[in-house]
Order: C-alpha cells, then structure tokens, then sequence
C-alpha cells in the first residue's frame, strides 16, 4: 500500500487581499493535526515553511515534545509528535516522500473554494491505494497560493458538511477541523 | 426531523487524576467548534461552565462576534457564533432543547475510553433522526465525570482511525478535531 503524508503550509500561502505570503505559524495547529494524523495512520506531517527562526522554533516544540520534559510528562504526545518534519519548501517535502517511498510522490491541493476537476474524498481514498505516495498539502491563513496549486497533480473537493435549518451551506472550517474531517473521509475506516 | 446539539462540558469533568473538577473555557474551542457546528447544520452549540466570571466571558466573546467589531470584520464567523449559546449546566442546555423541541430531549456522552454497550455512529445516526432532540455532550479536561455521563441516556463508542504502519492504534484526539470527526460521522452527507 502506498505512502500518505500531509503538509501544513505556511508559505506560499493567500493573504485575504489575494497577495502572496508567509503565514505564522501556530501551536494548537501543530498539536491538533500532529493528533490526528497519528490516529489516521499518516506516515508524516510535515510543517513547511521558508522561514528559517520559525523552523527552530518548530524543531524547539518537536524535541520538547519527543525527547524534553514533554516527552515524560506525556508519551501519547510524544507519539504524535515523533510524526512530525520541519521543511523549508513543499519541494523538499516531495522530495523526501519520494525518497522514502522510492517512487515520485504526488502532492494533492484542498480547498474551501469550488474548482473544475476536483476529486470526490471516494475517488481520492481509491487513488492513495493505487499511487506510491500522496502529500495531501493544506493551506494556512486564506488558503494555498497558486505557486503552491502549481506543484498538485489533483486537488480534493470542498469539504460539504450539512445545510442549516435555513437551507444554507457554511464551509469555513478552521484547518484543524478540515485536517480531521478530511482524515476520517480518507482513511477513516470502512 | 428532530433537533441536533452539541455541549461542550467544562464541569463535571475529570482531572488526570480521577478526581471531578471545573476546566477553564478554551476561546479555540468556542471557535472551532462553532464553525464545524454551523458546517453540519447543527442547531445549538452551548458552551457549560458553572463558574459565573467564565460564562460572562463567553458572553463577550459571543456578543464580539456576533454584533461587535468581529461581526462587522468577519461575517462568516459571526454566523458560526450565532448557534452559541452559554448555560450554567447540562441539566439547563437539556431544559432549553426539550423546550425547543416540545419533548423531552435525551444527552448523549462521547468518550475516549471504550465502554460496555456504546453506540456505532451508524447506530446513532438513525436514532438521532427519530428521536424529537438529542444532545451529544463532548467533555473537556479528561473526559466526562460520572455525574455527566449519570445524564445521558446513551454513549458513542470511541473514535477509531485506522491502524498505524507499527499496528497500534491512537485514539488521543483534541475535543476540536474529535467533535468535528463525530458531526461527520453523524451528520456529514451520505
């Protein structure tokens, strides 16, 4: 069976007036995605971003987490944290899934936006099965930026939820939300 | 169709050592929760807590949100606290949705820990659309104290994810990603 990874992506990310950008990034993301992806099975969960301080502050948490006083208070968090990877750039991310998997690895786009010739969650859950590795990457602040859509060969459809009592549909998920909903859909069991 | 709410329980809930205490409210959680809660069409989501200075504070973040500057800066969020609404037990989030149903409304407790007759989310899926209202209580802190779960009428069973490459399992989610993997499982479409 093939490889699943995810990226949490910092850069390039969309600011709300559509410019490009290097979001923060932030410590509850890190912990609740960590958790998820460890009880969805992902092989790894790789933080990127381009900024150099922000990657030592990311190792900083890894270590508190894995080896530190964190790691001895709490072992379940140290599991989760032992799938993290801090990178520079989603390039590198492939990279080592790609290594790891000895075969290209893909990278998939998600988003809360609609687009033409997206792939339901069924399709993409049968894909994963079939491809040597998938990075699902998931974007921070107002979403991926097109630099980033450049380097996917498939992008998942939004994720719809349920409409409201008035009939309206509302999408906007935080990313830790979306991180496990997409998980459960994808490689929640069947 | 009957009527679906979520409770996010900050007393009784247990402490790391077995004993009940109060846990402090967690502004991500209200957040999270809330905006997963009006993606799934759920009807109320009260946040419980007993202490007074903890639901005037809700109460000012709700009212932020909802008619103060965040409102005006994000309408999409102001939607998602909307369905908030901040109680002083589960007894009065129970007499509120009985109220709005016109029937009794039945609690239903949500655990990490496996328990001897719980409900398949499938299972609870069905019953939510035949019973007049169903409130599914998720506990903050480590868990649901036993005068909570003493409550509740029924139990979902644990989330499972799926199988790590090791063959362990790991089911130790945040309360925000775990409530959003619970209302796809309930109420995502199908």
């Amino acid at each position: 069976m093939g490889r699943f990874s995810v990226a949490l992506v910092h850069h390039p990310v969309r600011h709300k007036d559509g410019s490009t950008i290097t979001s923060a990034v932030t410590n509850t993301d890190l912990h609740d995605i960590a958790r998820s992806c460890t009880a969805f099975g992902v092989d790894r969960f790789y933080i990127v971003t381009p900024v150099h301080a922000q990657r030592e502050l990311c190792r900083r948490l890894v270590h508190h987490w894995t080896q530190g006083a964190g790691a001895r208070k709490n072992p379940d968090r140290a599991l989760a944290f032992s799938c993290m990877e801090v990178v520079g750039s989603i390039q590198e991310a492939l990279a080592l899934e790609s290594a790891h998997a000895g075969a290209p690895a893909v990278a998939w786009s998600t988003a809360a936006r609609a687009a033409p010739g997206t792939m339901s969650f069924p399709e993409a859950r049968q894909r994963i099965d079939e491809l040597p590795a998938v990075l699902m990457l998931l974007g921070t602040a107002h979403g991926l930026a097109d630099d980033a859509l450049a380097l996917c060969t498939g992008r998942l459809e939004p994720i719809r939820g349920r409409p409201r009592a008035d009939g309206t549909e509302y999408n906007h998920l935080s990313v830790r939300a979306a991180a496990a909903i997409m998980l459960e859909r994808l490689r929640g069991p069947r």
